[in-house]
């Protein structure tokens, strides 16, 4: 186990804001001494997920406290899934039946645990506690916080300000996420900075329930490609953790050299000696950024595929970039040509593009053959005598000469 | 059964305002068209009660519904008394255990029973239904209004303005009391002008489920014996209805004239022409306020004693009022005394305060027996040679002079 200060240096990394920073280090004090992994809460929407980097920044900051030991909570709030929009306003938010919320779980699941240790993570769902509170326990909670207090969250106060109606169950979510806190007594919450009030609320909530309040760290929300919003799927510049390699390889690429900087902060597995090597070489010009974005897009790429994957993404980028979508050098083959037509994967296989007619065949049905940029799906195709680029697969070219 | 308009006008009497008027006169009409009783709803707290005139203006309101034979529901509001003061902040508020509400309930209804009759009156708990609500429930409920809508309360408004804590759980009450209405279904709903808000959000609530809204029916505050203020016990301007009918008939001839006239509209049981009659009377001189007074004071006696008490404590006023505490003309009797001392139950019998003895010493160890203003409860006194006034009970008297 690493020091606590060593611990510390490893979790502020990245990190916006700890609250508060000194209580967190008497925990990991505590930890050493007693051999006690902390407990760190980090909760998620039970909508069905499709996470995107955005999200990971939260799952990596888990996967760190992982490695040092500690007990990781991955929950999932399913009760606000299972009451959907209570006004009726929304057509979207129906309550989600069991089935569905297990369904978005287990999607959750498969996707986190490309980060996470499922070994070392705990999976929650809050309505196991909350679906037991009596009308009197909520209404012993709801007497914990007062009205002003809930219209400091800066959403309540603008609404409140601009007349836009509150509703009362609003002002009950961040009581139960705050009391989350309570019945997993968490020594830590995770989230992103403009969580800050709720975090904020699971801290008070557990002083009043008689424990020691949770420590709060909020990590900074990613921006996304163009390196100025949040990363968000409606806004189109993200990436998702699901995407084709090759479309995450490129999308890296594609980010300027200051928000590589932080992507490598924020994302990346690099040690912390290793990313601070790496800034300094950015910044006395040792290191060359292309050379820099490249390995980075290779990790993320990998994590979320294999190392072939990744490798074969870089080469197709590397391809593309380089001459355009065709190699710089297309052999020429020339063909005896005969007869009127000539049946095309009879002269993909005299091209050397495939072993045989039938892998051709093949070819063309999974859509893999384009004839002068066109693609073809039809296995009968037949070419009249001419010259032709002949594309097969992604990376096999031949120019055709009729002879 | 009435008319719908004859009913309404019963209805009409002593009432701060209807809300509204028309869908009332509409419910009796169909009412009446159907042979349905109307279910009139109205609140109690669940604490210890103890009852005064200013409680019984809305069980007389009550009572009169139930004379025009609709169904009348005298709901205990015992949930709030289960959470008690969940701030923590009053001793006084603990939780009450079912026991203690069941014990409380018992209380109220041999009180309340002196007014309304137990055979068309539902008494129910509203834990029965708070009690099912899952959180999921609640939060749907909490959606139905508004932060903003709970600010129009005055009570809420006043603090929130003065910056004094308003606890959420505090929003939570009024929803409650509004789905009371919708879980009994109630046509009408009776209560305090000062419920006027709680008594919407019932009519609020119910359309939000769907229901026909309740219409509610506001008495005012009944004022207490100095005409001022309102009724209650910390100002000691009360009549409990569980005291003594001699407290009760003096403290009800204490009232002003102008109080009276107050209390007769909504206490008394004489009719809307009788009381119009006497209204008339008082005005043109025909009736003395003293004797008019006399018969509410009479009528409100006997309500929680019986007649024969009323009347009693009636002469026990006149006496008192007219001789400051003794008959005016006390009879002398005249004593052989022939010893020293004379055992005080012979002096009685001899006077003839009581028929033997054995009554006197009955009456002595009840307390009953003084001399000289001075009570004895010793059966074994003997009075000296001397002059005494040996009072009997409460009203007999006799001079003693030894001859």
């Amino acid at each position: 186990m690493l020091t606590p200060e060593k611990q510390l240096a490893i979790i502020k990394r990245g990190a916006s804001e700890i609250i508060p920073e000194k209580e967190l280090l008497k925990k990991l004090e505590k930890s050493c001494k007693t051999n006690t992994p902390l407990r760190v809460k980090a909760g998620f929407d039970p909508t069905a997920p499709d996470i995107h980097l955005g999200h990971t920044v939260l799952l990596e900051k888990m996967r760190q406290f992982q490695e040092l030991g500690h007990t990781v909570i991955f929950l999932i709030g399913d009760l606000t899934g299972m009451i959907g929009d209570p006004t009726g306003r929304s057509e979207i938010r129906k309550p989600l039946t069991q089935e569905q919320i297990t369904a978005n779980a287990e999607t959750y699941k498969t996707q986190v645990f490309k980060i996470l240790d499922p070994e070392k993570t705990e999976v929650r769902f809050n309505s196991e506690w909350l679906m037991k509170l009596t009308p009197i326990d909520i209404i012993k909670l709801q007497a914990k916080q007062t009205v002003a207090r809930m219209l400091e969250r800066e959403d309540f106060k603008q609404r409140f300000a601009n007349q836009s109606p509150i509703s009362i169950h609003e002002f009950s979510y961040p009581l139960f996420q705050g009391y989350d806190s309570v019945a997993l007594k968490s020594d830590i919450e995770l989230g992103g900075t403009d969580q800050r009030f709720n975090l904020l609320m699971g801290r008070e909530l557990q002083e009043e329930f008689g424990q020691e309040p949770q420590v709060i760290l909020m990590m900074p929300l990613l921006e996304g490609l163009d390196g100025v919003k949040k990363m968000s799927k409606s806004l189109g510049n993200y990436i998702g953790i699901s995407e084709e390699p090759k479309d995450i390889y490129g999308k890296m690429m594609s980010i300027s050299d200051e928000l590589m900087i932080k992507y490598y902060e924020l994302l990346s597995h690099i040690s912390l000696d290793e990313l601070n090597a790496l800034k300094e070489g950015l910044k006395n010009g040792n290191v060359h950024p292309k050379k820099a974005k490249e390995e980075l897009a290779l990790e993320i790429a990998e994590r979320y595929s294999s190392k072939e994957a990744a490798l074969h993404a870089k080469e197709e980028f590397d391809h593309v970039f380089k001459d355009r979508g065709r190699p710089e050098e297309i052999p020429v083959i020339e063909i005896q040509w005969d007869e009127a037509e000539i049946w095309l994967p009879k002269i993909m296989k005299l091209a050397g593009l495939v072993q045989s007619t039938g892998e051709a065949m093949r070819l063309i049905k999974q859509g893999g053959v384009s004839v002068n940029d066109t693609k073809t799906d039809n296995t009968d195709t037949k070419l009249a005598k001419a010259e032709y680029i002949i594309k097969a697969g992604k990376r096999k070219f031949a120019k055709i000469k009729p002879v």
